[in-house]
């Protein structure tokens, strides 16, 4: 399964070199060629300005370019990406930019994350409107995510949020079909988080019917921290109104007066950014692309993950929560016996990276493209030997 | 006046080596020693994770560090201070964390950014609230913008939104007495824009009766672009409800619920961020504060700006907006006889780097406190050159 186009793809990223890394869905390694990017980005912005004419073209271009490289990989025109600081922000732009009145009500799924739990607890103290929260932590292994979804709707349901990829369990989501279901008997709008979805698996979003997707470039993507985006579908441009504003999203008069928002999504793109990350970003997809297809990545990865999986299937002690293969790349499961935090402090200690999980408590170990089944092997002795020194605790 | 210090300290950044460089307000230039900074950040995060506990045991100290920094400079405590992408998702913070109602009224200045003159069109379109311009472009040589400001507050004013220093005049405002003045006669809620002020002024915001200062690290603190922050005054804190959400905002059970937010202004922080940045941040910080206190630096830009605005005075066909010299590092002036986007233009392929403002229509030159006076002789004669060329035009 290794050839040598992985081993010299695995040679570009520092990160790598030094220990069996498997939480790409907390954060992705950089390549030497981003960190190299964003040097010389650093370096051009310097010689050439920081603040001139020179400098605020090439801006001007790379975002454009940035949003074109990302709009590829997503399946949509570049008109309809919005680029954001990270997930967390792009989910905020379409929670807080619909015209919420009291009474309206959000349907969220027991699996998403604090961040956006708590930004939609607190859409509801301010608008007075409705929340409830549909179980799919209990569709993982049997039931339909589909049907958990459609029963929950309600004539007043403004908004479904929900993952493409489940960052605790794992569990990749019909997203198409969901959707579908949904607009079959709703008008509802779709939020997605895609934090685990983007630069795992192959996209054409322009198939599927949801309204907002909502992602980062620093976990899967492997770009670094501080740059992500938001798809905004073409239909849902003009009843998202930007919350968070300032003068990359609006056209001003000969006299500097705001006059209208941009035409496309950089309406909710606000001011001054991390410029240089674009350039990291930049190469961190070409990079991927370079190595295969979307399709090809999505299968190594989930080769690998069945391998992983299977092997954590076998030891004493550890139960899988998937009681078939991951359909993705983040394998969770349970240890009997010992404490979660401390079980993964122990394999930090061996420069084994994998992280914990509250609910459902449990540890997240991930597995990327470029992950070596020998690097999984080394996690699996690793995690056989914390077991076998669970005595300890 | 130009001490080896001085010289010294001026080599320490690259973008000053090519050019006469006068866009401080727009983006300060990085020192070689922020640059490595950041370089230095990013490869410790490759090696210690990128997503670790080791990395965020040190996300956490950095971000304390830097909010200590930032405080430090401001001369409030560091539990006031928020981290932000930028000053303008500061303003938003502000702007939108208040719980408004249709009536309330905003009391905003004639020379806010366009950004900012954005969010508070569309607070007035979402909530129904009534907006009034209040016009400070007319003080800046005669009258008194604190009676121009007090004079427009109503019984149903809930917010006044003003900069510090105007961005595009120069002038440089009385917050304190303004604040004052507010305060005495209205229940009124003050949002400042720092972007101009911080890392010019010497500032003790505890001891003004502001409750809201949004600011930057880009500009005058020569940061990194990408980073900046909010200060929010103790007893405005649980007034202004978090709107841009996320993990680093809260506080969490065992189950991962999120149950409050944090006690402090850390509230406010959203997710994932370019984390290296504040490596940048906080060596810019410190830089500028061997050169000399807060007081000394302000105290040189007064007095290059003194030296820059006597220069352009007696030019023929430039008019300074100041009639006397500015108190900041701002230099505004209008040129007669040509469209001063082609001056600017013309200046830059000199490698002279000014900028325009569309409002009122006029260009802009900064000064900080290692500008050169022979780096300004540099620009007279640039523009005294321009002037001279101008029947090409």
């Amino acid at each position: 399964m290794i050839d040598a186009k992985t081993e010299q793809h695995r040679g570009l990223f520092p990160a790598l070199a030094n220990k069996a890394y498997f939480n790409y869905g907390g954060q992705g390694p950089l390549s030497s060629l981003a960190l190299e990017a964003i040097a010389n980005a650093y370096q051009f912005i310097q010689q050439a300005g920081p603040f001139s004419g020179a400098v605020n073209d090439w801006i001007d271009l790379q975002t454009d370019r940035m949003r074109s490289a990302i709009a590829s990989q997503l399946g949509v025109a570049k008109q309809a990406i919005a680029l954001t600081e990270d997930v967390t922000v792009g989910c905020n732009i379409a929670l807080w930019g619909l015209d919420w009145s009291a009474g309206d009500h959000i349907l969220i799924t027991d699996c998403e994350h604090p961040g956006i739990v708590a930004a939609v607890k607190e859409l509801q103290r301010r608008f007075g409107i409705e929340v409830s929260i549909c179980s799919l932590v209990e569709t993982l292994n049997q039931g339909d995510p589909v049907t958990a979804i459609i029963q929950h709707l309600r004539p007043s349901t403004r908004l479904v949020v929900l993952s493409h990829i489940l960052w605790n369990t794992g569990q990749v989501l019909p997203l198409a079909e969901i959707a579908t279901a949904c607009k079959n008997v709703s008008d509802a709008r779709i939020l997605v988080d895609a934090a685990q979805s983007v630069g795992v698996l192959p996209l054409n979003l322009s198939e599927i019917a949801i309204d907002f997707y909502a992602f980062t470039g620093h976990k899967w993507w492997c770009g670094p921290e501080g740059l992500g985006g938001l798809y905004v579908a073409p239909d849902a441009l003009e009843s998202l109104h930007p919350t968070s504003i300032g003068w990359r999203g609006i056209v001003t008069d000969s006299s500097g007066n705001p006059i209208r928002w941009h035409s496309d999504a950089r309406r909710y793109e606000v001011a001054t950014s991390a410029y240089p990350l674009m350039a990291g970003l930049g190469e961190a997809i070409a990079l991927q692309e370079q190595w295969g297809s979307a399709q090809q990545r999505y299968q190594q990865i989930q080769h690998l993950s069945r391998y992983l999986w299977q092997r954590l299937s076998e030891l004493p002690d550890i139960k899988c929560l998937h009681t078939s293969p991951p359909a993705a790349g983040l394998v969770s499961f349970q240890v009997k016996g010992m404490p979660h935090n401390q079980f993964v402090q122990l394999l930090e200690r061996q420069n084994c990276f994998i992280r914990t999980i509250r609910f459902p408590d449990c540890v997240r170990a991930c597995v990327h493209y470029f992950t070596l089944p020998s690097e999984i092997d080394r996690l699996i002795d690793a995690i056989a030997s914390a077991i076998a020194s669970k005595q300890n605790f």
